[in-house]
């Protein structure tokens, strides 16, 4: 196979190819929503509304600017990680999400906001494309290293499409609540990344282990990441839950999972190092667990108790997997899992859908009040809360099969052999997409081979 | 001429100086707004306010800090590109724009909030005053490394005064409409930078062009800026347009513009390097034009594929510009600009107030309803709105003639001698200015002069 | 003495120990408070809420979010400076946070808000968690580098618990004023953590002065944490203030004293210089005291003046702190505080106590309003507010007597010799309790030996 990553031609026409088709539907389809149209002062002064302030944008738009944080700067830096790769980690991340967030804006618009042949969008749309192109970036951290610009453009086509089915199959169709997305973001993102990454698998990979390390600074780069995505996850998770009280609970009961997520991802992390010491990797993801297993039910009455216990195990999971699960998954499965999104995204979204089902399967007007169960569920009777539960259950596993049976074909087109992919020794390795500081492109590489002795 | 760059007595005095005249003009005029008043209580009481929440602060408050992000994060990090000028790139925009933010208070305080003696200050004075700021900020773009912190505040002192003054014609003479300031902010801060860096032309720099490049982990610092630049640029385009509808299609029109920026940045980044590499200048810049270009329009109803078509443009003509037209202004015009501000603000600023002229002579009250037609505009009829266009384009040309003619005074002005300027093989260099660690200075010099080949 | 770092069964036990008596007691005690709660609705329904704006969450979730990145991203990534501390200096601090949040909301809970056998939480609980563990931070910021995670956890536990008791004889006994927490959060961690550091002495540490400094991007990791801390203090002392006036006055005020600040802390470092050169110390921390200062009285009618005054004094005050008092409180008092935050929380904490005492006296309805006065300190007369004023002078002492008598004690318990604490030679070492990348571990030593040479 002849290796051409000079993406001189390909590159360029990709993106002006996609941008301009994203142009003529746009000017075919989308328009703004009332709330963010010139006629608003008409509904005002026709006594429609009494204030501005109802108005969408003061309800979500702080809550937006949080999410877009965490997609662009919480999951841009997380993936700096590596020695040589922070170019491309949070430059193909933006370009990436920048593409998606606008495919995504049409796809949701046709599937949730069509209305007289027109995409009405307001701000809820800017937050749903941020969540969709979420997932994106989750499947992009099993990819890290190893994939062309081009190839994640092709699977940000694909990826948006296949979210926004499931994504209706399970909130228009089916009913099922997932506000903070465990199933259709975290679950649907890492199984469809990882499956991908084994229709790529590159089995002389490993020969080559010193790229994929980080060194000293590059850690403390992927912690901004961290952070970020850390403190902004109450808003992820409550961004697009109903006005009022399950917004509030949405933010409460995240801050409260991610904490105790903390300590118990400190605990193991500490505890599987033979001398005891702490390892960053965790500290960097598994510490997030907790914002990804406490999506579905944020906003439900989970109890800030309930929280503590979903943070709890799920800090301790993904600990366990990073150390256990991935080797075995590259090993065994052939499964190259660069970030380990799956102990981050892929098993904490599945007990986030778990725990969303079971949470509703215990709803009742006791707990909720009689509005506030119609609000939260549509539901009126114990009867309908099991059934609630049910669906929930069945949206997870309709959320793997999505990701999995997406996961091959997208994976099979990302394999031909046009797209402009790096041999193995040329992954992890900036170099082969971008320009790069002359005088470090020399200084590095004996740093490779001489300082740094090949890992046990 | 003997190049003193002790500033021990000269910055000390200066700022004190600065601050005392401005603690007593504060004294003298500025008072709370009454939504920053205690006596809003008894207006509440007097049922002049029904709620808490008619207060401008939860209209505005989540805006400004973003804002306020963007002008000390945002701009500060994107300046730290240069290998050894982190320090001075974020430091010294930190200084100005801590002044900066004062003075503009006082100086927009008396053209638009002078009351019976009082200028009468609240959020919208805060975001202002960032925002006036910014153009400051752009013109240090142009000058990065080659100023004294002594030169930049007595910069900061005069453009902020002019700045005052064009916005004060355009807004409220012309009453223009520049929500994002596309013409006030960044097309002023562009050409009055590159007219201040033409008077203080340096023949010689260019003998030392190793400084001026980045090293891995500058880059990524600047990304920082850029990022929470990118994200938080709905903000400010949005943050002091009306309430309501105007504010929510602000956010989203700039949302979609800079959407499709990355896209074309990243498209010729690659179209133009022979390896089809992309280059971390263009991505951190480039995809910023998209914001500038749609500062003026995007509280109107520029539709979002309006917005689309805006970033599109601007990404390709500002990555052209870094290519072709940056080297053409130095070798030709003798305008070294060190971050290539005349490709991030200075053709988009232009294209912006164009776009915004242009959609102001198509508005009308179909498009707009009629309250929202003179709520957005004070127009009335289809004749209005070609004069309001011709106003808009009037506006642009003022700001042009503003920042020339202002740019050639102060930079006649920082030419003087005794500012503390650097000589020029000391451009670039925070140890002229900074206490460096010791170990860095002295393992810094021998990097630059052997690993490093001069380039071509 | 037998230094046993390995922490492989202490961390990880105390982490887990802990998190679960905190699982158990939320189980017991913790639910959701009436905006959170899902009976909002039948509240709604009733009438007893005309909107679901009124939900605290509108008036004070963005500001939290701010806070939040202010305690995570601000005071984490200002603790990166030291050239091999960065990992512990975020991470610990992460750590420490997370589960002082958790306890904060119990013990504030039982304190403020606690009905009927439950503690009901809602956002402005979480955002007097983060202002608890804010305290805790600072007084980190003393003993950085010489005390180990479990240490760490044992300090979080008692802090917050004096804390919590300080706060309520404050705020709840004596009806001080204190949103910003000038005594409560400032002064009180800082000479907490003096006291703790006192206690810690390591008299040989000054032998080993080279990882105590910072190496280039450290510094410009640290700039990140100063930068997000003085942008969002506007949201920390405004984040509780009463809806309104109060609220937007406090960010006002804030902003004002941070920009004076800065000049004047610029104006200090260059002038304490013998060269006129800044340090970047005094750029991260002193240009921050201008927060902390009008944290008392941020919300009362200082006038933007006062502010600007209140921040001129502490920018020079704290500067000249770091330059003068540093060091003799390490020679003489035998008091190391590693950040210097005597200097940045000590002393403007008491400036700032001292503010509000007088401002508070000089308060009446002429400036307040009748109702503004009421609101604002409950106080109808002249006499009530030299009362006031002299309750919030009782306020400070007793914050300081506090920190003195809970820091001796807290310190001999962190005394004992079983909790991991590292040598002297270690200290300031991430490789003690962090997996440090094999190729940086050998790297770094010589450069510590041979390129640094020992300062003066």
């Amino acid at each position: 196979m002849v290796w051409n990553t000079n993406l001189r031609w390909r590159l360029p026409v990709t993106c002006l190819l996609l941008e301009v088709a994203l142009v003529v539907l746009f000017c075919i389809f989308v328009r703004y929503d009332p709330d963010a149209d010139a006629h608003w002062m008409d509904e005002k002064l026709a006594g429609n509304i009494s204030s501005d302030l109802e108005n969408e944008f003061y309800y979500r738009y702080p809550s937006f600017q949080d999410v877009h944080v965490m997609i662009f700067v919480g999951f841009g830096f997380l993936m700096t990680f590596l020695q040589r790769y922070g170019y491309s980690g949070v430059g193909f991340n933006f370009l990436l999400a920048a593409f998606g967030i606008q495919w995504a804006l049409l796809l949701q618009g046709w599937l949730h906001c069509y209305r007289e042949g027109y995409i009405l969008i307001g701000v809820e749309n800017l937050i749903n494309a941020d969540f969709c192109v979420g997932s994106v970036c989750v499947a992009f951290g099993a990819l890290l290293g190893k994939v062309s610009p081009i190839q994640l453009l092709i699977m940000t086509l694909f990826q948006v499409t296949l979210f926004s089915g499931n994504e209706f199959i399970l909130l228009s169709l089916l009913e099922v609540k997932d506000a903070g997305g465990s199933m259709t973001i975290h679950t649907f993102g890492a199984y469809f990344g990882l499956t991908v990454s084994w229709i790529l698998y590159r089995p002389n990979l490993h020969h080559s282990k010193q790229p994929q390390s980080p060194v000293y600074h590059s850690d403390l780069f992927a912690m901004i990441g961290t952070l970020f995505l850390w403190i902004y996850w109450p808003s992820f998770n409550s961004a697009v839950s109903s006005h009022g009280d399950a917004q509030h609970r949405a933010a409460i009961n995240t801050y409260c999972s991610l904490a105790a997520c903390v300590l118990t991802s400190v605990a193991l992390s500490s505890a599987l190092h033979k001398k005891g010491k702490l390892d960053m990797v965790h500290i960097q993801n598994a510490t997030l667990a907790g914002g990804v297993a406490v999506g579905t039910a944020a906003e439900m009455m989970l109890m800030p108790y309930g929280s503590l216990i979903v943070g709890f195990s799920s800090g301790i999971i993904s600990t366990l997997g990073f150390v256990y699960l991935k080797p075995f998954l590259e090993s065994r499965l052939r499964i190259q899992d660069t970030c380990g999104i799956h102990n981050l995204h892929g098993i904490p979204g599945i007990i986030g859908g778990i725990t969303g089902a079971v949470t509703a399967a215990f709803a009742n007007s006791a707990v909720y009040g009689e509005e506030g169960l119609i609000q939260a569920f549509g539901l009126r009777s114990k009867l309908d809360s099991s059934m609630q539960a049910n669906l929930q259950a069945a949206g997870l596993f309709i959320s793997l099969a999505m990701a999995l049976v997406g996961g091959i074909i997208v994976g099979l087109i990302l394999k031909l052999p046009f797209w402009g992919q790096a041999p193995d020794q040329s992954c992890f390795d900036d170099a082969v997409y971008w320009e790069v500081p002359e005088h470090e492109r020399t200084a590095l590489r004996p740093e490779h081979t001489t300082l740094r002795p090949p890992e046990p």
